[in-house]
């Protein structure tokens, strides 16, 4: 069976969701159904380490692998920071980097990154960064032990899709670890395209958080994402400038 | 549950297919099966009126809808004495008209399809006209009798997508009836955006039949199809230039 | 030296502009100079025929010809009888036909538009048809003696660009007679591609008249305009997916 | 006037182009003249040092800012001797850093470029750092003294326009110091999209040099590149979805 593995683990959904921007975290476990998806992440800060009612891990299945985010974290140092705290919040061993100080686009600090990236990896975490796609900087990630990278399709919520096709394509095409497209998908469609394109995996969260019914819009993503994969082991036709007739042309009346 | 009414029928699927192109028809029903297609559509000239073995109808299971398309017409007259054919062999009372007579880019002769459109209908036919998306045309159609109009995305065969974007989503906004975007959706992601815009239904042939494994391909557009349809029910977000975070930034650290 | 026939005329420049939408009409004959046009479309209605200080035709340099349209034709009938006021009011020969009844999107009516043509066209006039780009409608837009045809790019004033470019691309590849981009080109690039394309003209209005400086930005779809037509005189080199060095790569310092 | 200032010199062209890929020097002057570049980029291998004949120099006039680029350098370091060797050569202090180890792609190493960056700016070096679009990484380049930053936008001589738009567009919204995209631009309208969109200049090789006539060609990008400034300092008006009449579309004939 088709399956993706992250560190040790085999997934069978390559549809990861985010938590926030929900209008209320009742709604999680229903999006977390819908979309089927097996892996969540969720901001520390989100994480009421006392344990209240409130604490969001309440509403995320056990079976579900928690993939705490350093979001917040300016710094290489900030984000190993918080990724230890998560761990010690009983959060688990993953942890997606988010080093990000630009605060209008939102857009990662790959430098900060691929430090935070080889300190975390060699403390055992399964690292995840979140990077703007460039292609040394990947293999410099990879050589720091990610067990995978998360390019940007597009600034963070913008839902615009895969602005940054030309280098996810070229990450695809030149790496040996899990590519997941992250940020910016805004519609199933992006969602299948990033798969059809031969990326490993999808994040994400605005896009379902903030329609008018993120529960059937989970399902949606959920959909588009088998759909693209599927594609994408079946290979697509070519493209053509001309048409190619699908029925006969000549002669029925003739 | 959200149905497509096309005459007098109501479709769950909102994926149509067409079975040209196949290496060979043995595989069709399954493409049927793995697609949930309840509409397929066949060039009457495959259909051999005399049931031999070969006849392709042999292929199509009895609860399918026969959508028979007048491929090989050249002009409104061709178009209605191929109809009436299929009618006659027992292919039913729907058919897709397609008028071209230009072979290398395969584009629909609207004028002569509106006239055709007109006849038929009158007959008591359940007319799908094939069509260069054209407000003005499609609203002929319409007063025609047409029961959807079938504008193309690209050239037949040419897997390129929705290349008429513009004129389709005008059509989606101006016309009452339905929209069904057929020829050159290339990708899984295609048929999910041309849902997503709002059309009504896909038509898919080429990039089903050549791909490398059809019937995977077939389940591959049933589940984007289905995907973009949900996305567009549960309404996208607003794309933004900006980015808008999910998760807190601020203060977690200091 | 590259002109441009239409009718009996040779043009130098293939920019036409039009007059709609200025602030003033004083600007007009700056605009005229900067742009470098030597055809420019005039609404019959703004031609005050009674020859006032008014009149439009005032600003506009006797040297220019002149493209009254039909702007306000909802029918054929309405188009020829505003192209015979026209030409009745010292406008000349020339016509662009404009039939449009949709008041959303300004669509023009290609089958109105074709039977004005052919009337109008008998009558002696140059007839540019706007139209919708169809193939099969351009090819009896020229068979009913249309001097060049004008596809639209995208609805009137949006300023979108060739959002219709694979028919557009069609139009150009197979027809024998002036394709003139109008509508919707929003940005000198917009032009500088549709002449690369092989487009023989534009047309632009909107994008010149609403700009921050009118006679600049004249000057800028000029530029342009002679860039595209340029670059596709000298032929474009080939796309590539992958790089190929400009500069030597191996062995300098090694 | 509109001057582009880059280090201590003002520039009147915004256009910049590079010399590989002719199939002889012999044309480079004319290409130089008829671009109306003030900025030639030189790979410093190509520079006989033993000026014979043969040297590259000995076809570009002296008024002619030489950039000479760092061209085959895999690390910071090896950029670091080859800027110096060229400026011992006599070719000046401009530098645009190239570095690169990617041999498919031919995609810059952002961190090493960085590195490259400061060490040169230091020894009085008007740096030009070639990149990945990255704003981290941009305001680093800053930071490190370069003059001016050069995104790529599509792979180096790929001729397939401004893929990176979403991160260059970011770039111009963010930096204060001069954006000049650079590689991938492949025909005039690429150019002036660059323009449009407030890049400071544009460097162009590949599309030039291979096209079917340089010299028109440079001639064709001059005026796109031209085209789009002006456009830019004239604001461009707004996109809009549906149409806005340039006619009075009311009334005429009713």
């Amino acid at each position: 069976m088709d399956k993706l593995q992250i560190g040790s683990t085999e997934l069978e959904s390559r549809l990861l969701i985010g938590t926030g921007k929900y209008s209320s975290n009742e709604i999680l476990p229903q999006v977390i159904e819908s979309s089927g998806t097996q892996v969540v992440t969720v901001a520390l800060r989100r994480v009421d380490i006392t344990s209240s009612e409130e604490n969001i891990l309440n509403f995320i299945d056990k079976k579900i692998t928690l993939l705490p985010n350093t979001s917040g974290a300016r710094t290489a140092e900030e984000a190993v920071r918080i990724a230890r705290l998560a761990q010690a919040a009983g959060c688990g061993n993953w942890i997606k980097i988010e080093v990000i100080s630009d605060n209008k686009y939102l857009l990662p600090d790959n430098y900060e990154t691929i430090k935070a990236t080889e300190i975390l990896a060699k403390e055992g975490f399964v690292v995840l960064p979140y990077m703007n796609p460039d292609l040394m900087d990947a293999k410099r990630m990879a050589d720091a032990g990610a067990a995978a990278v998360m390019p940007l399709g597009a600034p963070i919520g913008s839902n615009r899709g895969i602005k940054t096709k030309e280098m996810v394509r070229i990450l695809i095409d030149e790496m040996n670890l899990p590519i997941i497209v992250d940020a910016g998908l805004g519609a199933p469609s992006h969602a299948a395209e990033a798969m059809e394109m031969g990326a490993d995996a999808v994040l994400v969260n605005t896009a379902i958080a903030s329609s008018g019914d993120p529960v059937a819009m989970g399902e949606a993503f959920k959909l588009a994402t088998e759909a693209g994969r599927k594609a994408y082991l079946s290979r697509l036709g070519p493209q053509r400038t001309v048409a190619e007739a699908s029925s006969p042309l000549t002669g029925f009346l003739r």
